[in-house]
């Protein structure tokens, strides 16, 4: 990451990460689950989301304040879906980002909860943003497209999707289809979001949310690069862990050469269609060869 | 029940029985998925909200048609709430209204996910309804009561206070805030939606509040009321069920004539607020005297 970069991002994060427990610690609810809520929402991350938004509204020259409750909402969805799939029915992790999980401090009960809480209060804090949009028409638009992206048809069903497809060979077009859903469109939500915000054009939209279906994929690929590669300390889990249940994996199937040359084939077409967006693009693109080249 | 506040109900029920498969029906989204969240859907229960929103609806002389979409909605978060309760790491119960719950037909990764699709698909539908309000505000007043009613403040909260209620004794204070939270502010919410639908006056919502939180502590006391005189077969749970685990219940801490006095007491309020609101009260007030008189 360049130096440039690097500060924006810190910037960006720090924002965040000083927003999201603000939004929780003065619910009126059993303190327990609060501290669950904050727990998980304090358990760091690359908090790519919320820095995806911030900067899309940047690029149309939009105060980034005005992102800020939404982004903490974004965040607040994706924290509860990994809070969800730490749990011992689902993936049994013990750790994540080198600590315990939620449900190891809290017990299983309280983080079903803790992740049911996020999930539901991310929509209230929708509709009582700070910066809210002068049309109410507006925030139920971004209320619609956030439940689609990470309902059925978006994260839980990806989600399934995914679980579905452990322990059988897919196809690159399945695990694609796969991961389009459980982390593509949320990603993708992210960047709409901030445009939707900043008042973009239909065409806008459009060219954006298919950069930002580009993006997500490039963000898996490197991960399952990085699996292969990485080192253990460096991404926080045993090098390889997916290769315990027999997943499918963009190096499984293609080979790590045959990976890297989807890397560089759906890099070339992400900046095609960040290309045809009437906005500032240099810090999207910044990210975009960041996802790529990062080594964690 | 008497004959005409059955017809009305088991006409709104059929109403709902028929619209809450249709939405899931046609998603985009793993087959899995979709028969796990119509399983839960559509195994019975009383609809008690949809009947409460509908029947405050036509109080004010407004068609229930407009208000389907949001019952339905209303009752896939009353459903998840059931599903997550359900699990083994909840109240680890394997039947459900004489039918086995969700994570023993599929799987408890599979109810986890079940009830994260309904609740957030709960909020898409709200923003898509066909009978959607002509103000956007009014239909964002409705999304941040329903996360407000459901989530760490309302029953979400609840639930975790309830657990950790569990296995010591609570004053009746304490006991009714639980209720009031964990059952109360989604029952509540019914009411008030359809109200705010209806378009009705602050003077009348406020009163409503009242009537409804009174009718959730109502129909909790005849809850527990039923559990003590109950027939197994009749609730479909074995009587005395909350027993088993030293649960607070009314009985428990009034014994069962200071339950009943209780209800008496309660029933009285809960008529008082309502003779203040300004709508056709007839179908509410049946309801009221249904809740304080079923047998189970």
């Amino acid at each position: 990451m360049n130096e440039q970069l690097k500060q924006l991002v810190t910037e960006y994060k720090q924002l965040i990460d000083t927003k999201l427990p603000f939004h929780i610690e003065n619910l009126k609810t059993p303190d327990t689950l609060k501290q669950a809520m904050i727990y998980s929402l304090n358990a760091g991350g690359k908090r790519i989301r919320p820095v995806l938004l911030l900067a899309t509204l940047d690029g149309y020259n939009k105060p980034v304040e005005d992102g800020l409750d939404l982004a903490c909402a974004i965040e607040m969805i994706h924290t509860y879906s990994l809070i969800h799939d730490d749990l011992p029915a689902m993936d049994d992790d013990d750790t994540r980002r080198g600590q315990p999980t939620n449900h190891k401090v809290f017990g299983e009960a309280m983080a079903i909860l803790a992740g049911d809480a996020l999930l539901t209060y991310s929509f209230e804090l929708i509709t009582k943003m700070n910066c809210a949009p002068s049309e109410p028409s507006k925030a139920l638009t971004l209320i619609r497209e956030l439940a689609h992206a990470s309902g059925p048809e978006g994260m839980v069903g990806g989600q399934v999707a995914d679980m579905e497809g452990e322990n059988r060979m897919l196809s690159v077009e399945e695990l694609a289809a796969i991961h389009h859903h459980k982390t593509g469109d949320l990603l993708a939500y992210s960047i709409l979001a901030g445009a939707i915000l900043a008042d973009a054009s239909a065409e806008d939209l459009e060219n954006l949310r298919k950069f930002a279906i580009e993006l997500g994929l490039l963000f898996q690929i490197k991960d399952d690069i990085l699996d292969v590669e990485g080192e253990a300390e460096k991404i926080g889990k045993p090098v390889g862990s997916d290769d315990g249940n027999n997943k499918s994996t963009y190096p499984s199937l293609l080979g790590l050469d045959g990976a890297k040359k989807m890397l560089d084939v759906h890099t070339i077409k992400a900046k095609e269609y960040l290309s045809n967006v009437t906005m500032n693009k240099e810090k999207l693109l910044a990210l975009t060869d960041y996802v790529i080249s990062r080594d964690h």
